[in-house]
């Protein structure tokens, strides 16, 4: 299966496959948590595209094993990717996996009034 | 609050608010279902945009009140709506509802390489 294509035609342009609706269904998942959304808000909108965990924990009112148990998630789910560089663990979010959840949610152009 | 244009941001642009972060969550949680995006899927691209159950219980080894209870979490997150007519109930997607999930994912542009 070519996930890569499979994956990004609209949700209302044809039926998902059983296949492509669990795999999708997994990354959705990841993204379906305030937490996480949250996260991924903060790294994404961070000057340069990255943050490191030092940027983000102080946002939350959670332990920092916590926050990072909810970046595994999002790293596991494909969301986003980390770096090491010296002391820090720096986080971006993958442009494709973005793009991907875009493309599944695109409404269908209105009908022509024919 | 206004959630209509609090939502609309797409999540790389800036930090989501916790508030939003918690009602854009409850919304991927219902589609974060392998089960319900082939609901979602089978609504959106069946003939005329809507589909009766009668459409949608034949793909699925599921009892019909296993479809009717995720066609209800679909309608409670407002994803789809739903009108009696005659013996059948139909269901359509809410066009709002995918364009704030198509949004929410919008990549950022890439920055101009100078």
């Amino acid at each position: 299966m070519n996930a890569t294509t499979a994956c990004c035609a609209p949700i209302v342009r044809e039926p998902i496959s059983p296949a492509d609706a669990a795999e999708l269904a997994a990354a959705l998942k990841a993204v379906a948590d305030p937490v996480r959304l949250r996260l991924l808000s903060m790294i994404g909108s961070h000057p340069g595209g990255e943050a490191c965990v030092c940027d983000l924990t102080g946002a939350f009112d959670l332990s920092a094993p916590t926050i990072s148990h909810h970046l595994k998630t999002l790293r596991v789910a494909g969301l986003i990717d980390s770096e090491r560089r010296g002391t820090w663990v720096y986080y971006r979010v993958v442009p494709s996996a973005l793009a991907r959840l875009n493309t599944l949610f695109t409404p269908l152009a209105e009908p022509a009034n024919v």
